[in-house]
């Protein structure tokens, strides 16, 4: 496929308690390479895509460590700067049942967070780019990294390349600074042709609420409003999540288009899910690699709420199986030993 | 909180076969401590109680190791004697679907075992205490044991300490000596203010036969029959459990308070268990929770039930989550990743 | 119980990635011992059967460790003949939910492929045998193979001794070389007492189609015409296996008995599957351990069912419980800890 | 080779903490089977013997697990009786530098040291036997091991069988209870025609002291004490041990032959050992493959010296090599990697 | 032992690659509790002592499972702090022949770093105390901790308890702030009773250079200059380390006491190290018990290279050893396996 | 730095025993991946040199995953063909002491080993490349691997690059077929820039013996044959091996220059080796990073020795450290833990 897929964000280190212990109840934690952007790299590779990752990683054995898990994976991390300062971690325990999983952040002051917005080369990071991919997670660590997005997205229109924004919002994140997630959220989707949101995400931005009916007639409402707020949008897609237990959830998929209604995916159930995170990375992926490839906007949603699915069943936060066993699903194969 | 909690009973070794193997098929055990009382005392520490656990432990690396275990759960452990003897041990494999987990007591002989009554100075083990308790394996062990826990009971009432037994009838354990079950186990819930007893165990002691109705009919002939019986009993309480599958029960809860009727906890469902051990201490514990900090008897109820639900979702033999995570369970927060 | 039960195939090492792991996503793999003959030895031995495995494994330490396992199993290993040549081996990745599992097998030109068939000296292998236990795969691996499987039933009929054939069709396997499925596995089933097929294993080798009606009517009128064709044979047997996903099954059993009917076994529902390797195997040794038993057909069944179910609860893929474990889950025990 | 060895003891356990860690800081046992006279069996099954082990284990996951592991070896173990009772352990600390390895034994009771005398069929166990090993173990653990050993030395004696014994005195064992350690290895030490012994051993069965000169002069003298006393005996062998470090020694090598004088091989260095237990046994096993097998005296000694250097540097309690890569040992073959 | 020991200083956990891996070769990092003065502190809770950590945790998993480590170890950590921040952490790469072990440190902003000097009441936190231990690397750390430790330090002495301090000079960690190391440290050694420390640390402290002769030489130098400099101090100790290569070193011992000479052990051979991290600190805490218990200066010395040559041998940054396997090489026990 | 290496060669995966053990001992095994000359392109990319490895791997999840494994460390490995067949495997026991590490083959028909000499582009595999690697074992494997290193050698000369030939002599594997290794051999010494060879490789090329002298002497002696023989050959370097042990050995280095004498580096010692497969492949890196960076020949073998010294010192079968790391050992820097 010609053009390359550009993610700009951060890479970062999970430690996670081996399988369902508490942190540190063994002496062990076993260590994946994640972060929303570099997850939808990581699938987008395993589909077959051109795919780059522009972001900054510590010059130190970590993120070496992360960067060459990266080109394992296919991607070009040539682009990935090395500078001073710290890897950008998260602790993880894993849930079951009745007991949620749990996320412990310790990426504060991070080399990537930290990294001055000027020192990205943007033209040179996005040649040969036919779609930038960012994510709300970005902006939401700092200035720096509010300002670099905003670069990111604006250069990669000045270059004829579109933008994918999921906006992946986490107040947990803005709090830590005094930036205003609506207003730089908002410029985010301003730039976007592609947006990865759900009613509460647009609402939150467009300052409305959107709790009419049930959760596709408030997806329609909330996409007829980006659509009329932001001229350049013409796809909104998001996932409906339902849980009926920690390891036992629903998803749908919804995917609202310019003029082209709302396409639906109705549920399919998984139960005993084996690794939830990455989760919406892998249906942004999925959707991305339908719409890149030219599928029709229906098959498009069906390709990414199956990526979605997949990787509920695979450890680590990307999924890396291939186009065909992703079709496989939406085509309802069996589900036997393939021998 | 003011006063400490006491319990008395074996500390364990739990060698269990990795994953669902059966024992030795992989050349490794995995180690837990554990032990019914250890247990109560593990998860009440969580909660935020002072804790001791009074017993005997082989003065030896296992030993030890045993008494760190307990020291790092933050329960106070200088209580436990050291003595030579060896440690109690159970070998453990996790069954699996249609297939049972198994337990292979070798705890004949330990050093709690053969440690005499003599040994233990009640007073002061039990200066400060607000409640001792007790479970119904230890008197199973041996005439030692047997005659050690009547010895702490009463202790603990002259002392002004409430009293709380576990009934825990293990058949197994009491064929291995000439103890006879109905006389020991009633001298025991002559001295409770609480026990944790279903309409079988109170038969057993009271040699009737409670089997009318439903469980939760049963229950309530039996409790009023042990009420009658023990004057000083006040609450009585126990879960209610069903299996689809080893990896699947349904777990519901009733008490019976003197002169306040039967409280019921409907059935919470439980599918892809990971650890089923030490489920009814952990709600024993909760329930204790409760009643020690004064919440109303439905809301300890229902605080032991969540605490018994969520030790099946931790590995180990003790529930060691704190009271947030365990009334989120009681509240229905959402299941998806804390973040 | 008196004479011994013999198979022939190939002993396989598996090599599988750790958990739900894709291939060397982590630097390890695990290793179990099958094959799906020595499946069936391997339970038939855990049911306290006599029995011995022939074939050829390497003479390295893969194929003295393969040796020494049927061993610890308690199979009689002594007429496995070690000669040049390398292991046959299979990757697996264990999949969940939505990803299949897969196998990858790396079997070709093993010592067992390669060995000639007048290496094999059946009348001594078979001495005291009562039962020849075959497979489909055996002869799908090439004309050495073909011609050994077909030399060892017709040795084993001359000397009295039953032969059971379970057909095992493998279309990859057949693909590899110019040898004729049909013509090849008739020539077996002309010697079978038993056989292990379902109506589309009978079809193949019939040249016919059995498609009208449900599962049961299809495997009625395929089995008459197997007991037509083939006037030796006695009994078939098959499961009946439906995937609710990857990790949860349905699995029926039906057994044609020559002028008894069919005998059916209603499905017993599996969720939360361990190990689905080998759940043909166990089953085909539980109806065997009921037919050499003296069991009535449809215990034989149940037992079989039985077996194949509880194969999916335990890591690996042979069958290692004991009688007793199979006969609990017939006869409906309880499914909480046996302690 | 003709005739079989029988080996009779206690079978047990090794539970030891993974690599150089202190019993329980990681929450996992590694396991091992292991005792005295197992080792002697399964390094002499390694060489090409028939060999069976006699004993008693506990008829429960353990036993069978422990019995399985002989059978994976090549060692008969269909003499070794299953009976109630628990399953002899030790856990085992693995030092280095200056930190000395611990044992902790946990082996009383078991169903081993509480089998009666009489349950074992002496003529049936020893029958085609050439040789019966014994240790100095067995009779420490107790009357009715000592009983036993007795019998089946003079058993073995009758059956026209040599009996070799090993000395292996350790005082622990031999102080929990009452049994006369110079008697009851004296009635052993006068049924041997091989005995494992150095001039502590032999100076503490005849009541002397042996401490005159150098160590061989040391064992000279002892073994021409031994002969004169013991006119059954033919050979007196054993290990000279140095410590340089926990995980540095020099082996060297003694063998007296009665009319033949002292056969001495010098030490070998033995820096970065890896597993120390069951040195002594590979010694032995390899002693008597020698002797079994018609090499002379000098050359067993140095196969023997091999076997038990060998030992040293393979995890477990019993060498299985080959007697191609002893002698290769002994030989002097270069040390790079075997390709 | 009366009086307890209060040690202040950062807890810190270890992240390290498994084996020699280097980092993230696995997807795994092993994890211990490690910091230079709770080192010291468990050491000395090993030894038999009351000690207690101040200092101050993050309240969070993993700052709770740091303060349970320390409380399996037994030391009381009930004065330890719990406030919001990260965790202090450090990456380790364990070394082997040629190739340097290396450490990363993630520790910057931690929780330590960040608590006020104000948070501490020193009073309450001193209770009790006879002796008050600290590093130089708490100063090191910045403005907050070099406060912190300055006023523990006059605290202590105030209090009529005794202080040691060990100079622990790390230029990198200095380099992170505009902290003046000599003023600093030097504000301590003012307070010490004890100090570890060489001729460089003295060097550094007093703005001299000690060069002049052999190890001992420049040390009794030193010493003696700093006890003209400090007079409240009355020892100074220090190892004398010299490599052969990564895990084969030699560990000497100075004692300078002042009006008492200088106190000499003869270095340790100690090749195949297991963990190096940790060992002056095993020093120091074996020097401390020597002093603490009123041994003689020499024995104390001993006591300490012998403390500080055992935690080569033992994985993990702390020596958890019992005084009498510390003695054991004083007294230059038999290194062969303990049964 | 400018202008690429390119690397022919199998990539096989290594499975091996884990720790000590004998291989499948433990249910499970350790996988690097690895090949002579996939070894070499690692180390020189670790170095910053542009690398690629070109070759046939199997298209399946095997192959995938080492062309993977090759990305992460840094290698371009787009000219990797991927074609229908098994991956080229090689099982591995890591001995200890005076037990030698093992070697099992199982690479015959391999993707690569069957894949057609004609199937490479080799204009446009070597386009930009300064020099190409190859070694002996490609030429060993068969007639299609010999034609394919010759045509290599060929394009690699008329395009300009620089040939560097490793003999790496096996004749296990010449054995396997009916090729001619000396006149194979002798056609690709005659494209050879640079070689690294022995005495005894030169010797085997040239009909010749040289054993005159020491290890200097001789491979002074056959050097010279060399330059004689082949005009295009400037360079050949050897290592110069002692073993002590399995885990001790000693390395010096050797290498001729025409018309430039022998460079002799003095052996290192090489105590408690971690693992020593790839220290050849490492020293030739070193050896041509040194020549391509344009080092003198005497600091280019000081290179290549301490690089091979490395290897040793880290798992896996390449050496992964940077320049600086590697200069360090060469100019003696100090060997405690760089913090």
């Amino acid at each position: 496929m010609t053009g390359k897929v550009v993610c700009f964000g951060e890479v970062l280190l999970r430690l996670s308690a081996p399988g369902h212990e508490l942190l540190l109840r063994q002496p062990r934690l076993d260590v994946h390479v994640g972060g929303a952007e570099a997850n939808v790299a990581a699938a987008l590779a395993a589909f077959g895509h051109r795919v780059a990752v522009a972001g900054t990683l510590p010059d130190n054995a970590l993120g070496h460590a992360a960067r060459g898990e990266l080109r394992r994976l296919g991607i070009d991390a040539d682009g990935l700067a090395l500078a001073p300062g710290r890897m950008g971690l998260y602790f993880y325990t894993t849930g079951a049942g009745h007991r949620p999983s749990e996320v412990l952040y310790d990426r504060a002051a991070s080399a990537f967070a930290l990294a001055a917005p000027a020192s990205y080369n943007w033209p040179a990071l996005l040649a040969e780019a036919r779609l930038l991919h960012l994510s709300g997670i970005t902006p939401a660590l700092g200035a720096n990294t509010a300002q670099a997005a905003l670069d990111a997205a604006r250069a990669a229109r000045a270059a004829g390349a579109r933008v994918c924004f999921d906006g992946n919002f986490r107040a947990k994140l803005w709090a830590a600074w005094d930036g205003d997630p609506r207003a730089i959220l908002r410029g985010l989707f301003e730039q976007a042709d592609i947006a990865f949101a759900d009613h509460r995400d647009i609402g939150l931005v467009l300052g409305q609420v959107f709790d009419d009916g049930d959760a596709q007639a408030r997806f329609a409402a909330a996409a007829g409003a980006a659509f009329a707020a932001f001229p350049q949008l013409r796809r909104i897609a998001c996932t409906v999540r339902a849980q009926a237990s920690v390891d036992h959830h629903r998803l749908g998929a919804l995917m609202a288009v310019r003029d082209g209604g709302v396409h639906v995916c109705a549920p399919i159930e998984m139960a005993g899910i084996v690794d939830r995170i990455g989760g919406g990375d892998a249906f942004a992926a999925g959707v991305l690699h339908g719409v890149l490839g030219g599928m029709d906007d229906a098959a498009s949603l069906a390709f990414g709420q199956a990526a979605g699915v997949l990787k509920h069943y695979l450890p680590g936060d990307a999924l890396t199986l291939g186009v065909a066993e992703v079709q496989a699903l939406v085509d309802g194969e069996r589900l036997d030993v393939r021998r």
